[in-house]
C-alpha cells in the first residue's frame, strides 16, 4: 500500500505530517495525519487515534487541537483519519449532519450510501495496517480518541475491539445515537430503519449488549449547545454504572463544543491514554 | 471607546475573545483577540501583545498559536490584532505582501496608503487605550512579540517604546526592512524612496540609532524558506553585539515559517515575557 505525502512539518521537536492514500474500503482519496514524536528515532511508540466530529477534515485538530506538545512529551503517534469519503462521485447531502464530512464511522449498508460510506472499516483495519507499514508504530499500544461525531465513533471502535484499543475516551461525545436526532438520522440513512442493526453502532447498547472497557474518560462542557439534545452523557453514566464500568465524566463549567473546549483538555487526555498505554 | 463581542469562548480556565472596533486611525472597523486567563478574576494581568505576519488576521495565532495553556498558568493577557486595516474602502494590491494584510506596523505616509494605513499608531496607542479601558490589564506591565513581518512589528514599536514594552521577543522576524526585498518593497510604497524615513521602522536602524533594549529573545527556524533573503537574523545580532543588547537567538534546526514552528516555541516565549513582566 503506498501513500503520498502532502505535507511534512518539524513541530515539537517531533513531525507532522499530511498523507493521501487511495482506499480500497471507500474506493476515494482519503486524507490523514500524523504527527510523529521525538521518541520514534529510537523505537516504536504507541498510537493514539483521534476521530474528528461533523463537517470536519484531519485539519481541524491538526491545526487546532494542541495534542503536540503533550504527545512529544509522552512519547506518542497522534493519527487523524477524515469524517468520510468525499469527491465528485460519492453520495452528498446538503445537510451537514449526513454524507460528506458526516461517516459516523459505520458501514453503510443503504444506497446511495453503502459503496462509499465504509468508515468502520477504514478505521478499523484499512488505516491501522498502512500506519503499521509506514510509520515507527507499536500496534500492540493503541488507544482512540475523538470529539462529537468522533467521540461516538471512539468508543463504539474501541468497545467493539478492546484487544486492540487499550484506552478510550472522548470529547462531548455522542454517547447514544440511538437516542438523539443526528443518531437517529444518520443511522437510518446508513443502516435503515431496523433499530437493531444500530445497536453495534451506539455505545450504550454496545456496553448493554455485553462490551467492555476497563476505564473510560469524557469530557463534557456544560456550556455546549448540543448537550441536551445530542449528546446525553448521563445514558453513559447510567450504561456504566450498570455494567460496573469506571467512567469518569469531567462536567466542565462554561466550555462549549468548539476546539478552544478539546484544546483545553486535550493533554490531559494525551496523559490518560499515554499511563494505560505505557508510554 | 465602544467594542462589539464577536465571539466569547472558554478555554483553558480563561477567556478567549474576539472583539471589533471602529478605529480612529485607520479609519475602519478593526478585529483584534484577547485572551483573558483565569488570574484576571482576582487582579489585573501583564499583557503580551502578538503581532501577526503577513497574510495574516487575528485568527491565526488564536487558532494555531498554543499560547493559551502557557499564558493560563502564567496569568498573561494575549491580545492580537490585525495586520492591516481592511475593507472596500481601503487602499491594497495584487501581492500578497502590499497592502491588506500587509500594513508592516507603519504610518504610512504616501498615497493611496496613507489615508487607512496607520498601524503603528493604532498599536501604539489607539488599541493599547481600548485594551486597558475594556480588559483586566496591567498596562505597566506589557511585552511583545510577533511572527516575521510581525515581528519586525514586535522588534520596532519595542525598541522605539522600552518605557511601555518591558520585554521584547520575535518568531522568525525580518529584523532589517532596509535590507530585504519584502522591506524595501513595503517602506518605499508606504514611506517614499528616502531610506532615512525608514530607519525608525528597521530594528538594526534603531539600535545602530541608539535604541536599547535590557534583552532580546529571537527564534528562527534553519529550514525557513525566508531565512536567507528576508530575515536575516544575522544582521540583528551584530547590530545587538555592537550595541551590548543581550540576545539570545535561538536556531531551531529543521524548523520552517509555520505555526507549526512557532507553536512549538510559544509556551518558551510566554514564560520568557513572563519572567520579566513578573507576571
Amino acid at each position: 500500500m503506498t501513500i503520498e505525502t502532502v505535507s511534512e512539518n518539524r513541530s515539537h521537536s517531533g513531525t507532522q505530517g499530511v498523507y493521501k492514500h487511495p482506499s480500497t474500503e471507500t474506493g476515494t482519496d482519503m486524507t490523514f495525519s500524523v504527527f510523529v514524536p521525538p521518541q520514534a528515532d529510537d523505537r516504536p511508540c504507541p498510537v493514539l487515534w483521534y476521530l474528528s466530529g461533523l463537517t470536519c477534515t484531519h485539519a481541524n485538530v491538526t491545526e487546532k487541537g494542541e495534542y503536540r506538545a503533550a504527545c512529544a512529551k509522552a512519547g506518542i503517534i497522534f493519527v487523524a483519519p477524515d469524517t468520510s469519503p468525499r469527491g465528485e462521485g460519492v453520495a452528498d447531502d446538503d445537510a451537514y449532519d449526513m454524507g460528506q464530512g458526516a461517516g459516523f464511522y459505520v458501514d453503510a449498508t443503504q444506497e446511495p450510501w453503502s459503496p462509499h460510506f465504509r468508515m468502520r472499516s477504514y478505521v478499523e483495519r484499512e488505516l491501522p495496517a498502512l500506519i503499521a507499514e509506514h510509520f515507527p508504530a507499536d500496534m500492540d499500544r493503541q488507544g482512540i480518541t475523538g470529539h462529537s461525531m468522533g467521540g461516538h465513533g471512539a468508543l463504539t471502535i474501541g468497545l467493539r475491539n478492546p484487544e486492540t484499543f487499550r484506552s478510550i475516551s472522548a470529547f462531548a461525545p455522542i454517547v447514544s445515537p440511538l437516542n438523539c436526532p443526528w443518531g437517529e438520522k444518520a443511522l437510518s440513512g446508513y443502516l435503515g430503519e431496523d433499530r437493531a442493526d444500530w445497536r453495534e453502532y451506539d455505545a450504550c447498547a454496545l456496553i448493554a449488549d455485553g462490551a467492555r472497557a476497563d476505564a473510560l474518560l469524557i469530557d463534557q462542557g456544560t456550556a455546549d449547545q448540543f448537550l441536551e439534545e445530542q449528546l446525553k452523557p448521563q445514558l453513559l453514566a447510567e450504561a456504566c454504572k450498570d455494567a460496573g464500568i469506571p467512567l469518569t465524566l469531567n462536567m466542565r463549567s462554561g466550555y462549549d463544543h468548539s476546539y478552544y473546549f478539546i484544546s483545553s483538555f486535550m493533554a490531559d487526555h494525551v496523559a490518560w491514554h499515554a499511563r494505560r498505554l505505557k508510554a
